[in-house]
């Protein structure tokens, strides 16, 4: 098969893909930009397309559900202008899981498209179709060679589900330094199996010539217990829990039995993968650091304890609640400011 | 263009595509279901397609939002497996207005998928693939020559608008048979222009010999001011909003601006339309009849003019509270259920 592929792993320093933080988002983004415009092209100048289906996978359902899609379209214009064709009918389908907000999305699209259109020069451009696609992307979501280009941005660092046969990862939440050799391997072995299927699911679903750029948190060490940005926001959630259950706050057997599914692959992972998988050939592969305290103080953020636990809430809130029930929200997390305080190095 | 379509036209007596009442809508739909075999069957065996693309405009988001799907998908498995094909992908597409509550169908999605998989005998099926389009049908939806099969149940009687105008048919909030001349006129305009611009669009997005299905109500007398079902519906609601007018309890210039915007057409004003746009061939054409007596009873309802009074605010609750404000919605169904008492023949 000779599907072209662009891979662009964007490691932050413990940031994820949280809708409330949509500066952060977008600023991911706008870098990873210049890669999604030389994917379009590349696929735009080969193919002339007289229809485009572009997907995006995982797009949550906050402000920042619809900016890449809008990018898209103008490169796409851009580049339909240039080269003197038609405008292509865009077919736009946004994927997320059944759980998100896709009502949002829905009601937003009228006034986005009439902005688009102001932003557009042209009176020719479009049709554009929208779609909201629910399910998980580690299954197949849609029909057989349908897909022309393919995104998703910060949402391949979730696991489809949290490892099995970890039991013994008592008191850690994740791979942690103290964790038992089973669990980095278990939690690899996890992420082997999930992107193997993210990979064969999307070479049956694109066509001939497609082109994907998936930006997710990766990691720069190779070994995965290795203190950086992503581990350290769950070992700081970890402490938290444990502080509560010393306490009586919560049951042992919830904190031991609690894993995050998060997984955060280093290039080679991420390369061999794709190898072994053997669908997809690789344009660009690459890793970018977004240094946090540069971010916060782009923004004039003062109290950088309580954002992160606000950010590391945004991610796990929903973990936690579905595992150890309502009540326990407000406690960890004010726990988990105090000790980004204390115990984690932040700028 | 050679699109078959097959058209049903399918009347009661002043009910509705309301999602509150899944029991009449169900019955509707049981009622089109051997022409929606009857059309599938035509489409599948002239073409063995290895992929099918369905599309539900109207979807809404009540129980039997994927009712007719699963019908359907049914009759393309039992079709392949009678043929010995393989199963075909089957994407489905699932429109209604942006407003349109899609989370709840989307939710609902795994559990029906997999009712499914266990209502149909063959592990050979599907796989099927599910898709929001939020949007009006009275405009474009999907991409060039991408549908295969659309079906629409119980809202093709809504117009995209008020008819414009239409200023002096006072008192009034539908064609009355008091209302002047010119009001029947504009609305059997606005019913020409939104059928006709249905029809166009539609047209570009059918592959050659796709099926359509369309129910939705219609009248048997080519008056269309001669009381029916459907006027009868609107004339309790008007005899309520009058009473409360007279109260003061609302605005002069309010009331006598606000008209539905709905429109039932005869048998002979459908076939001229598809007739003079010309893409399509009518395939069948039908009127039917639901006894809403026998349906009540079917269902021991008791209180039928509670139900007239509900039938009513089910469709026309967002109409008037756009119109008139939130305050007035219990007031004018208290007033219409009392009505329903006074004036209307219910059984």
């Amino acid at each position: 098969m000779e599907v072209g592929q662009v891979l662009h792993m964007n490691a932050g320093t413990g940031e994820t893909s949280y809708s409330n933080n949509s500066h952060l988002q977008k600023k991911v983004i706008s870098m990873t930009m210049p890669i999604i415009e030389e994917a379009m092209t590349n696929l735009y100048s080969s193919t002339s397309p007289s229809s485009l289906v572009i997907a995006d996978l995982g797009c949550s359902s906050g402000h920042n559900s619809l900016f890449v899609v809008s990018e898209l379209i103008k490169i796409v214009e851009k580049l339909r202008q240039k080269s003197g064709h038609q405008s292509p009918e865009i077919q736009v389908l946004l994927n997320d899981l059944p759980g998100n907000d896709f009502n949002t999305i829905f009601k937003s699209l009228p006034s986005f498209q009439k902005n688009l259109s102001s932003q557009l020069e042209s009176k020719d451009a479009g049709p554009y179709f929208f779609s909201g696609v629910p399910g998980s992307f580690y299954g197949r979501l849609f029909m057989r060679k349908s897909l022309h280009f393919l995104h998703s941005s910060y949402s391949l660092h979730w696991l489809s589900q949290v490892p099995e046969q970890i039991e013994n990862n008592k008191r850690n939440i994740y791979m942690a330094s103290t964790s038992p050799p089973n669990v980095p391997k278990a939690y690899h072995s996890q992420f082997q199996r999930d992107f193997s299927t993210f990979l064969k699911c999307r070479a049956e679903e694109m066509v001939t010539g497609g082109r994907m750029v998936l930006t997710f948190m990766g990691r720069k060490s190779e070994d995965p217990t290795k203190k950086d940005g992503s581990n350290s926001m769950w070992e700081l959630l970890a402490m938290a829990l444990n502080d509560m259950l010393s306490k009586g706050l919560i049951n042992e057997e919830k904190m031991d039995s609690f894993n995050i599914p998060h997984y955060t692959p280093s290039l080679s992972e991420v390369k061999s993968e794709i190898v072994e998988e053997g669908s997809f050939s690789i344009d660009r592969l690459e890793f970018s650091e977004i240094n946090r305290s540069t971010y916060y103080k782009e923004y004039n953020h003062s109290n950088i304890s309580e954002i992160a636990a606000n950010s590391i809430r945004a991610v796990a809130e929903s973990l936690l609640v579905s595992h150890f029930g309502d009540g326990i929200i407000e406690k960890v997390f004010s726990r988990s400011c105090i000790f980004s305080y204390l115990g984690v190095q932040v700028p």
